[in-house]
């Protein structure tokens, strides 16, 4: 099995690098991943300067062993170099992590991480996107890496038509065993988020985003609630954004256009 | 009616002045709006760097007139700071753009025109993207801005519930008179892009994204195809990217974990 893997929180990422030593136990990975981290980059493209590119190799017990290109540009760059340009073989799979931080909820849109696997899946590969919650800044890779392998398995033996793409978080390894996996809905209540009000000594104001970020009221059956009370959590995504249930009252209502000259 | 205006091109940009014109007629506008263009940068936050803010003023026959803040940061960053900290009540519209280009398909989730418009939805507010399609660098955004504020206003007579998000696109004008306006999902069949590959004076590999991105296989019944008939496009958009298609027959599988040490 050919695995392309990728992130965004560049290659040089401990998550990254737990993620391929399992990974590496289920089939070949190539690495193409931003060369520094573009976390919350979401679905970026670099479109007008252009985008380098460097071969990185690992030293291994005195070899040197191939690990794969560094973009420096977007994760959704990557995914396009990847398999337009940099891949002799089109991937079997596409992953995308392991992320520091859960990307589940609102972070859904906002993750570099989760916009690679859209566009691996938007090119018709399956792909997966595979993060790790934490808390107090404590992360524990090699465990996190372990779970994602699990569940990167159990969805490749589905054998998923083409261009399905799943968002895999693992909850907070610290706070207790893991009770199990569900398949769960993306959270969409609102978060409350703050900005931290600064005026820079020649009087300029500014913000910074703080990270009192989080969801007080969560849908109780959604990848947050279940992050939340330690289940693994798998979402099916996709990319067409189209409310579908307001087309038809919206396409009947009576539209005029006046020529404008 | 308070009008919160802003899009991914920059304050200055025309389109954004072509629009405030139009909405100035149908309400008060405050616009809120990256300092500076940016193009692709999709949903991307902005939560390592400070958000520098500037209120910005036209000078109009000779007076000093309040246009609104401009913001060193992202699109979805100016919705946040206006929504939670600048604006002094809460606007009854959020309108992003004109952008130069349209927002159409896959481009969908590139745009910071309309991540703006999603994350102001996000936040419960009505919010409507309005992007001009355009060919060989021409671009008449009055007229353009003229066809926006049309749909705009119908979008609203309709009295829509809180938290409603709708993608509008203007074709061509060029090309010939609108036919008028259609309701339609969002493409989702595959682009076709390229990279043109280069080697810097250095001997490194660098790729440059080509322009050459076009849709060969549009879907019939979608916002692209529409748009290239001469029609304006009116999409309702939503920011819950669960494929609920999947999610029976995915929960229905087996899912085991066995626990890491």
């Amino acid at each position: 099995m050919r695995i392309l893997l990728t992130n965004d929180d560049g290659i040089y990422a401990p998550g990254l690098r737990a993620l391929r030593r399992e990974l590496m136990k289920i089939g070949e990975v190539v690495v193409v991943a931003p060369a520094t981290e573009q976390s919350a980059t979401g679905h970026s493209v670099t479109l007008y300067t252009p985008l380098l590119v460097n071969e990185v190799f690992d030293e291994v017990d005195g070899d040197r062993q191939f690990l794969g290109w560094a973009v420096e540009g977007r994760p959704a760059d990557c995914m396009k170099l990847a398999l337009l340009e940099l891949l002799k073989e089109p991937p079997d799979v596409v992953v995308s992590g392991m992320n520091a931080g859960s990307n589940a909820g609102i972070n859904v849109l906002y993750s570099g991480t989760v916009a690679a696997a859209i566009e691996a899946a938007f090119y018709r590969f399956t792909a997966i996107a595979c993060s790790l919650e934490y808390e107090k800044k404590i992360y524990d890779y090699a465990k996190g890496a372990a779970y994602c392998a699990q569940v990167v398995k159990q969805i490749l033996a589905g054998n998923p038509p083409a261009g399905r793409l799943f968002n895999v978080n693992i909850p907070v390894l610290e706070r207790g065993p893991i009770r199990g996996i569900k398949v769960l809905p993306q959270n969409a209540t609102p978060y409350r988020e703050k900005f931290d009000r600064r005026v820079n000594p020649r009087g300029r104001v500014y913000f910074w985003n703080s990270p009192e970020f989080h969801c007080p009221e969560p849908h109780p059956d959604t990848d947050v609630t279940a992050l939340a009370e330690q289940y693994i959590t798998v979402t099916p995504l996709m990319f067409d954004l189209t409310a579908r249930d307001q087309l038809a009252s919206l396409a009947e209502k009576t539209w005029t256009v006046t020529e404008v000259e």
